[in-house]
């Protein structure tokens, strides 16, 4: 077998000049991985640019580096490298600069991966890009790691691990954070910025929700919402939404949290969540929604109260089902 | 120097009977380590007893070798060791173990630990007891670990490091860890067990603390607070408070957070915190309490408003002194 991390090393070093290309709306892992190639090969003497839809958002800014990122570039380079990104038009607007480069190269850790190159790398066993970027700047491109490399994969590997907590962390993903942390990085400062720092409006929704809450069953069933006047109050956008419905599953006691949002006047958007040995896939399926075991979802037209009450029948229902 | 770990492991290779005493309120370290070192004992065809003051509390009773845990034992062993504990009343009603022992060892990783033992081993550079006994159990007393062993270990040393966020994180704390996760522990499972799961009390109180929230100086001051009454109604505890302060401190643009939180009629106890320039322990000195420079802490005999007005100008004089 081809050792494509090999191919891609040998690209790089031959190249001179290099874009790095992560995807729009880019992350912890897309921004650190990106930035951290763009620090060893600059160390190379090589012209490198990071060139990103956005800015750099404000729990990101403190990344080092930040000067070889841009939006903009020039519009050839010899070796264009696709980071953290499974379908090339979620370049956005800089799609061109990966097709009008000599060389396209591809690295990253989805699954769904499909993009064109002429060497593509996906590792789905990598817990982050940035984790795949440590293995080809030590092991392959013999790159000197320094202090602001290390702070950038780290961020990388923490950001898509959650600090380590989710299915994606591996005993290799700790042992290359363990040498990481030997370069005396801030980790606490990185932690804080990318994970603690927390928005008014994220604020908003959780004081929301959790004022929201009711309980079922014994406290073993937990409904909380948001409706269309608390997202226009808030001026919540999608992102916000984003983990609410753990406010509910993580109560003691509590097997299955559902939450819902409204979506249109009487349309609701449902999270199903469960801890232990409720299907939350099966009270999904009911209301034509989907999913696995512990998370589902289902769309359901109705008003708020009515759409509380079907639910929580459908979920009494499977809990004694298992009881 | 004397190998003091060479000496424990000796004397405990040689007991035929052993008793471990972790302090009161045994957390996830003093239980894990605890736990991890009975386990390797036991397979050592050793009498060992794990006795605690309590029983294993709720977020931690997924811990395996619990039947090696109890409240009481024979009277006299070979070998006690005191674990995680810097001060042998700690030991509440089991100090007796200890001293009728015929031999006395104690692990800890506390600065302030002044326990007299035959054998005293305190090593601060690391970040839990589990720690400790990851070295002891691997280099010193060549023990075969196994997936319970690591599960206990590993949570020994998230629950003391946050989840690996703390400043005691090291490089070796990492590379321990990346060892467990070899053993293929469920440790998604253990860090929803001992870190998610939240008592309907503290969520009560998160919430009154969400509603309190003020902010002031255009946004970089955010003041919260709980009431006598809202401690009352929502039977909250000790443990109830803590990190609350960090609500208001982790939104963005905030510089300083303040939390009052009311020990008795009109008397308040008040937490300070700041993020990235702001020495809270000068403002703390203002009201004769004290701290560090990112958290402080003092009281304050004042009607609630009264005391909330005069901490916010004191925080606004050194947030413009600063400017």
């Amino acid at each position: 077998m081809v050792d494509k991390l090999r191919v891609i090393t040998d690209y790089l070093l031959k190249a001179e000049s290099v874009v790095i290309l992560p995807h729009i709306n880019a992350d912890g892992d897309a921004l650190g991985a990106s930035i951290a190639l763009a620090l060893a090969l600059k160390k190379m003497n090589k012209e490198v640019n990071v060139l990103t839809e956005e800015e750099i958002p404000n729990n990101l800014n403190f990344l080092p580096g930040q000067d070889l990122v841009n939006q903009k570039g020039p519009e050839v380079y010899d070796v264009a490298v696709n980071i953290d990104n499974g379908d090339i038009t979620r370049l956005g607007s800089r799609e061109h600069y990966y097709h009008s480069a000599r060389i396209r190269l591809s690295i990253d850790h989805h699954s769904t991966n499909k993009v064109e190159a002429d060497c593509s790398y996906v590792d789905t066993t990598s817990s982050a890009t940035g984790e795949i970027i440590y293995d080809l700047l030590t092991r392959y491109m013999n790159a000197e790691l320094n202090k602001d490399i290390a702070l950038c994969i780290y961020t990388a590997i923490v950001t898509d691990t959650g600090c380590f907590r989710y299915t994606n962390t591996t005993s290799r993903t700790l042992s290359v954070s363990s040498k990481l942390l030997e370069y005396e990085i801030d980790f606490p400062f990185v932690i804080k910025k990318a994970f603690d720092t927390m928005s008014l409006a994220k604020l908003s929704a959780i004081r929301q929700v959790i004022n929201s809450l009711r309980l079922y069953e014994d406290g073993k069933i937990a409904v909380s919402y948001l409706t269309k006047k608390d997202i226009e109050i808030y001026s919540l956008k999608p992102d916000d939404f984003e983990g609410l419905v753990n406010i509910g599953r993580n109560i003691e006691g509590v097997e299955v949290s559902v939450f819902l949002r409204e979506d249109g006047q009487d349309l609701f958007r449902v999270n199903l969540r469960s801890n232990d040995y409720v299907d939350v896939s099966k009270i999904a399926e009911g209301f034509n929604g989907g999913g696995h075991k512990r998370a589902a979802g289902l769309n359901i037209s109705k008003k708020l109260e009515e759409a509380i009450s079907a639910l929580v029948d459908a979920t009494i229902s499977e809990i004694r089902g298992n009881d």
